[in-house]
């Protein structure tokens, strides 16, 4: 029998009435002739509550019992679905993490798949069982106790059981219609993407397009899982929403596929830095163990490479989230205090936004930065840093430029048309 | 190391500020060198919601699921208990009913004991551990999937795990401070008792007071659980509340310990009913199979037996809950069209309660029925029906004299002092 795995979000769920609407697609899915193993989310809000709620009994919260009392609002989703899909006649039943067992390791509150044993759900399909309703998020380690892997876990829960099911495809039901070339709140030329590759989803994931956890799409490419991204609030069929898939499967793919933005960036220059090896070690490596996320990092050309100045110093920079900009302060100043580092300045600008372009078609097809910067150049935005990888290229700029940006490069790549 | 085994109902955990009162509670027990087991319920209101949800989902639903979704609630309280004790530096942690096991029957939502196995709530004690925070009303079957014992779970649960551990009392916190002698509201000469027997307790439980379930009283006598009830809104101490303990326990106990009334009583005559043999059976089985809670039964002399009249005839009075009539009617008159039985009448009276007064010292002491009927005659109050147990006197009345009935038993018998 085939199988699908099928996975709704917290807004998908969040009252009876969408519960019962998700049931109905699972149960057209079982009249096509398909085992289904659902994934649900908490009923959108219950998570939060259940956090508030420890995070107000206790500061530094034991992760074990964190785990035990958020883990609660899956297992109600879980349980609410499938009585709801036996009223509609359709064979179901719920599954807890640990009746599964889903295995984790003990890292509470940011777990880690060990194994998905498929012998208890394939003999429960054997004796007829047509859905599995499986609570999201959650495991168990070899302790015994309940686990969550984080938020954006059932994300990673619904592909983790795709790829032990041998699953034939894994719908993400969530609250967009799909994968868009762009946030459609930026332009109304942004298009849906029928398909997009895993490596350009991870750029986009990673970059703030909020749809799909990063680890999720890293699981789905590992394990070659077909992910389809499609509303819970539309009708909806096979062709629906996005397929992120491998490559191999898009025949006609452009240039560049998407364009990304991330408003909330910073900008931090350390100027006159020693150049001398072992120096961005010493730079970044208290940024890391700070828990900054630094992103971009330039390093300008050394004065005495250039033979102008008497001593071999150069300037570096690197962007970050504009909320960590106190903490890699703190880090940077501590790190010199300390005499591991030295620096005549530490220049921040907070007032940057980072947009980018992705694509995997850039492998093969030369000209792209150029045309990039030269749309950029156009409109007057000044660019501030330049990043790249083989399918991306992002460009640092003043954030009040950002929506211009976004359009004019939606528009030089064409991006509106099909 | 002496063991505790402390309960909390739902409205003694009912937000996060109870819980942390709840929590104090048990330190102070921890700190008095006790281990200590606690039984939590689900936060007030809370199962409420979940048993709505699933109501709403499905009719007949699947008490698995139903199951699965409602124990939730506990859950989260425990974790939130084990929490806030952390927080107070004492060592806990959760337990849900897996993972004790609380091994139960499968008769979901009205599951029963079959072991709670001790070792690993007692490895986690020897490895310092102080309190073990266990989800009440739950458990698991032997297929794997999660029960519940039926509302009032959370007291069996407490004296259960009270005779698995050996516990040297099980202590109920609640939302009153003790058992009474009647109805405070009644008469406000009610004195709260210090101690009551178990069987003085069961026969109040069932009689009405709702302070404690009926089924956790039996299993506490049969295994000889000394329980205490106190009040989770006051400052108590080791001699607060009532112990409801062996009798052997109770040095000078009274004649009558408790006045017990039951409002909402109706009254059903079956007029001319044949008197031969096999017809209570008749007229009984029916009532039962269709669920009716009949209490107490009253048979006319038979006119034959008084050599008045020509026929064996007599007539059947009994006793159920007023919102039982009409079922009982209904499964009477099937009875009667399908020929199983015969009757002249039914005469139903809905406007009577029923009084009683409860005390292990009856047993060796005559005289006190006669004192009972002695003390309402006085009052003009007719009694319809009398029924006796060993220790208990029970009369059915015009239910407009209750209140004044329960006042003038509660001083016959000197209630008021100690």
């Amino acid at each position: 029998m085939p199988l699908l795995v099928m996975k709704f979000g917290g807004t998908s769920v969040a009252d009876l009435a969408r519960i019962e609407n998700a049931a109905r697609k699972v149960r057209r899915e079982v009249e096509r002739g398909y085992d289904v193993i659902v994934i649900v989310s908490a009923m959108s809000g219950k998570t939060n509550e259940l956090v508030g709620w420890v995070e107000q009994t206790s500061h530094l919260y034991d992760a074990r019992e964190y785990d035990a009392v958020v883990a609660s609002g899956e297992n109600v989703t879980a349980g609410l679905m499938a009585l709801r899909l036996q009223e509609m006649d359709v064979p179901a039943r719920s599954w807890q993490g640990w009746q599964v067992p889903i295995n984790t390791t003990s890292a509470h509150s940011a777990a880690r798949f060990v194994s998905i044993p498929r012998d208890n759900i394939d003999r429960k399909f054997a004796e007829g069982m047509k859905v599995a309703v499986v609570a999201g998020f959650q495991g168990i380690s070899h302790e015994g106790r309940v686990t969550t892997l984080g938020r954006g876990g059932s994300d990673t829960t619904a592909v983790a059981f795709a790829a032990a099911f041998g699953a034939e495809r894994c719908d993400i039901y969530t609250d967009v219609d799909g994968i868009y070339t762009t946030d459609p709140r930026i332009t109304d030329k942004a298009r849906k993407l029928d398909r997009i590759a895993f490596e350009e989803m991870l750029e986009l994931a990673s970059l703030g397009a909020k749809v799909l956890q990063t680890r999720s799409v890293e699981l789905a490419m590992r394990y070659k899982v077909r992910l389809r991204v499609l509303s819970s609030f539309e009708d909806t069929d096979e062709t629906s929403g996005t397929l992120v898939c491998d490559e191999d499967e898009i025949m006609e793919s452009k240039v560049v596929s998407g364009v990304a933005y991330s408003r909330d960036e910073a900008k931090l220059t350390l100027v006159t830095v020693e150049d001398r090896p072992g120096v961005a070690s010493a730079i970044f490596g208290p940024l890391a163990e700070a828990g900054v996320n630094v992103d971009m990092i330039v390093q300008n050309i050394s004065e005495k490479d250039i033979g102008g100045g008497p001593k071999d110093v150069t300037d570096m920079t690197f962007s970050c989230p504009v909320n960590q900009v106190a903490r890699a302060k703190k880090a940077l100043e501590d790190a010199r205090d300390e005499g591991h580092i030295s620096y005549a300045d530490l220049v921040v600008d907070t007032e940057v936004a980072k947009v980018s372009v992705v694509g995997i078609g850039m492998r093969s097809h030369a000209g792209v930065a150029a045309r990039m910067f030269s749309a950029l150049a156009h409109e007057n935005v000044n660019i501030k840093v330049i990043g790249t990888s083989e399918i991306k290229i992002s460009v640092l700029i003043d954030r009040k430029y950002m929506e211009l940006a976004v359009q004019a490069l939606h528009d030089t790549f064409e991006l509106e048309k099909a």
